[in-house]
């Protein structure tokens, strides 16, 4: 079986870039020529305890005398990554918390402390930030996160922007650039459910109570595998990402970083039930391509991973492996060995 | 001379509050409600290493093994903080760096790390953001922070989130709460020139060349005043504070911190030649209650202050002294002793 996917491929021709809009070159285009300029003023550098890793992984990672220090930022913008007709402001204020928890798990490390930025709109009811806060404060809480700081300014829509400062255990860090060839891949929960839940409050379809409630809580209450990413670590692991933007995306993060290939089993993908259910054809799709679920997806030798299918408390599926070859190809087949293609009207048999 | 002037006054009765709407309860009120939050819920006191001071002032801080960290955070968001028809994007990348930098400043900090959170539309031209990173890059080299990450999300208009986390010299940080009646208070630099050049700016006023460029600068490309403020710590001072939302507004926050009033001679306010020149009779309100400068006001002993000014390179002024009172009570007189009030008109005799 020979066939390749590629998730997206860009081009660095600058002198066509500058000319670009942003929407054209992407997020990810754009973060790469950022990382290009900062690299090349030498600006990532100037702190006398210099970063372990480039701009691009979950979290910015440096060392200090007794750890590794870790920071993460990430914004919730309204109407882009959040409708308040959808989502309760304590669902709001839990899921920026989460979000940014996330990165700090995918590198296996502590938070210690937030800082909020909101934005709001003048005619905000005080009652509607007291509630964001709950949200916040309740998964604070849980993960032990102290909240510091932060600051408030006015602005057109909400937006909240949170920083999470937090240490590493054992002076290691899970990184995105670790993955060898032959490597399992492994992943946490049930990809697909967030997205499923952004489906069905975007389009208003109606589930079953039980159903309805799972895929809700999937997209507005993700809880941060904090406590999985440093057993991670302690199991031996050595390669993880928070799945934010799609498993097949994410994916190809690690193996953009670490220079390799993948392969998936598309029919070893732990779809949720109750998304199987409500979106039958649909649901593996989600699974590859819907964001936003906050699970770990991680690569290491088998035994490793063994171990932490025993130790670890939430469901781990082993999805594919690793392989040599050009840089973030991706190859899927299912069950019998066929290869699969993806086209923009669906999944094919190729 | 027996007078005050409250610049405001707040009332935390809560039911009234929770069904206000944000604009009513202002940004200094919402954040004293979340604050008390917070501390009820504990939140702030969850990491190992606690904070050593509340939320509210400049920058959070907390104690580490070797030394005490310092971050925060603070956003530009268009046409709120600035106007792409006056703000050149430099300009903008320059200024969101600054204006967290000051916050370090006023901690008598060093900045370490910086990770920047950028909301943009998606037809924003990729050449307008490399400008912006130009701008904030020029300032990064010049101030040691290392620029090691960040987030770009989609959004209606541009915003700007920076977080800078940095670390104190000799342990010990300049403080809101430390001011003592008997205490000069001292300001550097020329307050009220920010707000002259937004004046200038949002009203198209014209000036001659190098007024329209003092103005322009003091508005879109503050200095952060690190190594002044470092250098208030090895002289001894112990309270600061940066002038982000106007002198009068920022004293008093130190006077509510600290718990004491405090007494102006407005004759003394450093105001620049080319704001005098360029406003009149305005500079001087421009001076008490414009913001956006960017200095710093600090307290302390007189001998301190003597060695501040024999010591630094731009310029101090001794602007008044701090007084036993109510605190937050800001006494203004002139220099034959006058009492004078601030009424919604302008000053007048009292």
């Amino acid at each position: 079986v020979v066939s390749f996917f590629y998730v997206s491929e860009r081009n660095h021709e600058y002198a066509i870039i500058f000319m670009m809009k942003v929407s054209k070159l992407g997020e990810f285009g754009l973060i790469d020529l950022l990382a290009k300029m900062i690299a090349e003023a030498k600006v990532d550098r100037l702190a006398a305890d210099q970063p372990l890793i480039g701009i691009g992984d979950d979290a910015a990672a440096w060392r200090t005398d007794g750890s590794i220090e870790l920071a993460t930022v990430d914004t919730m913008v309204q109407d882009v990554h959040f409708s308040l007709n959808a989502t309760t402001w304590q669902e709001l204020g839990w899921k920026s918390l989460a979000i940014n928890l996330s990165d700090i798990a995918a590198m296996g490390g502590m938070p210690e402390y937030a800082l909020v930025a909101l934005a709001l709109p003048e005619d905000t009811a005080v009652t509607d930030i007291t509630d964001l806060y709950e949200g916040m404060i309740e998964l604070a809480k849980q993960s032990r996160t102290a909240i510091v700081g932060g600051n408030i300014s006015r602005a057109q829509v909400v937006s909240v922007t949170i920083t999470v400062i937090g240490k590493s255990i054992n002076q290691i860090i899970l990184r995105r650039a670790a993955a060898r060839p032959g490597d399992l891949i492994a992943v946490t929960g049930h990809p697909g459910s967030a997205a499923a839940g952004l489906e069905m409050l975007s389009k208003n379809l109606k589930f079953k109570s039980p159903v309805a409630e799972y895929l809700r809580s999937a997209f507005l209450h993700p809880v941060p595998r904090l406590v999985e990413g440093q057993l991670l670590i302690i199991q031996g692991i050595k390669t993880a990402i928070d799945t934010s933007d799609g498993l097949l995306s994410d994916l190809r993060h690690i193996c953009e970083a670490s220079k390799v290939s993948a392969r998936i089993d598309v029919d070893r993908l732990p779809v949720h039930p109750a998304v199987r259910e409500s979106f039958g054809e649909n649901a593996r799709g989600l699974a590859l391509s819907g964001g936003e679920d906050y699970e770990l997806l991680f690569t290491g030798p088998a035994d490793a991973i063994n171990r932490v299918k025993a130790e670890i408390k939430c469901p781990v599926t082993t999805i594919g492996e690793i392989t040599a070859g050009a840089p973030g190809k991706i190859e899927l087949f299912d069950a019998s060995g066929k290869v699969i293609i993806i086209t923009k009207t669906g999944w094919q048999h190729f």
